[in-house]
């Protein structure tokens, strides 16, 4: 049975202050709950209806933390979704530990990337297109937010997040760092798969002036109409599949 | 003056049966207006602030409308926005002419889109990749939902729309037709920039089983990690950057 403490605990996890109070966070849904549940993230609570149990029979045997059977009704009112009838998780969030930076991969870096949307939008384009790694400045929004974990589809599970000083860790690397601007080299020009750092900033101002030192190389989504710019996720998508292709 | 009559009208245009009824829709926020007040759509009423008045003033005085000026406080309360220190203008809706398919454009078709920020987005990105024409099925979200045109950032006013039985429409084109699949021909080996319609499917389903055998060329946007899939306005913007460029 759903106890009021568990209720009031799941609930004050929807705010950065208690997520890093209990160093814990929340995924709901049937894929988000599933891939938490195949990864290396310490759950320790499994909230599921009857729909859920039929269906994921084997991940619920091995479960070895707390499992409490619910009414889609009562999973519904504890997250974010405006329904929900299969399942809810708790698990631990992961220490802020220093990255390697290998030489050998394309690693992504945001700054000051603010809406919770684009954030899980990337996480889940870094995923598609191989990125292990996410660098992001201290103002970059919280990748246990909710929104942000809903909008990865699960990919957040098989990346891993440093908030950190960028300029500091990227100048350290001695990696080359892209980055996007509209007076750039022409992104289609690029003649092989490049590794390094690909930089991205934030919605309104772009990347900040200090971090566009930094950048050795910067590059252009080349424009055959009007608008005047791309939204952030859309145009790491863009750079991602130029980066990565191998002309031949 | 705002009258009772004003703000119930612009409020009811929230609603696609009253923006069908009136045939009348509303953008809010500095950007959309004033690409509005740009554009040839017949703009009936343009509700500004003190701020906007100052910042626009040669637009406002050739505005031959209704011409209101509010505090942002008003404003705030008639659209989507929490807040809205700028401008909300009210405009004739197009009539749902024919679209003519030319044959050396790019034409984008989207089949089912339902949610509002994907379509405001993939706007967005069609007015960047030089696309002027999008044919929606009938099911698809509606251009003039606030969140649509929100998304889109004042591109869908350079574009040119039409609802229609997507399969009648482009089999009679006789034009290439472009889908993504996940057992298509990798993007990456293109050749040459392409024209022809380019289809988009349903957030959950993909393209429909009629409209796949319209398809003359499937294509897929490789992989280079594990995501199971892409949202639908992130692979739009990657398959038109790839159906757009040129290899040198």
């Amino acid at each position: 049975m759903l106890s009021k403490n568990t209720v009031k605990f799941i609930k004050s996890l929807h705010q950065k202050k208690f997520r890093k109070q209990e160093s814990a966070f929340f995924v709901e849904g049937a894929k988000n709950v599933t891939e938490l549940l195949l990864s290396n993230y310490a759950v320790s609570h499994l909230l599921f209806t009857e729909k859920y149990r039929e269906e994921n029979a084997s991940l619920l045997i091995g479960f070895p933390g707390t499992k409490i059977e619910v009414k889609p009704k009562e999973l519904s009112s504890l997250g974010t979704f405006s329904t929900n009838d299969q399942a809810l998780a708790v698990a631990k969030i992961k220490e802020n530990k220093p990255l390697t930076l290998e030489k050998d991969q394309l690693i992504l870096a945001l700054d000051d990337v603010r809406d919770p949307g684009n954030l899980g939008t990337i996480i889940r384009i870094a995923d598609w297109y191989g990125i292990k790694k996410i660098l992001l400045s201290k103002n970059t929004a919280d990748v246990y937010n909710p929104k942000v974990l809903n909008a990865s589809m699960g990919s957040f599970t098989r990346l891993s997040f440093e908030y950190v000083d960028l300029v500091e860790k990227i100048t350290t690397s001695n990696l080359p760092v892209y980055g996007a601007f509209l007076e750039g080299m022409d992104v289609h020009q690029l003649e092989k798969a490049a590794t390094g750092v690909l930089l991205m900033g934030n919605e309104s101002n772009g990347i900040s002036g200090q971090l566009e030192k930094i950048v050795t190389q910067k590059l252009t989504i080349p424009a055959y109409g009007e608008a005047e710019s791309l939204n952030v996720a859309i145009a790491t998508a863009v750079l991602c599949d130029n980066l990565k292709r191998t002309m031949q």
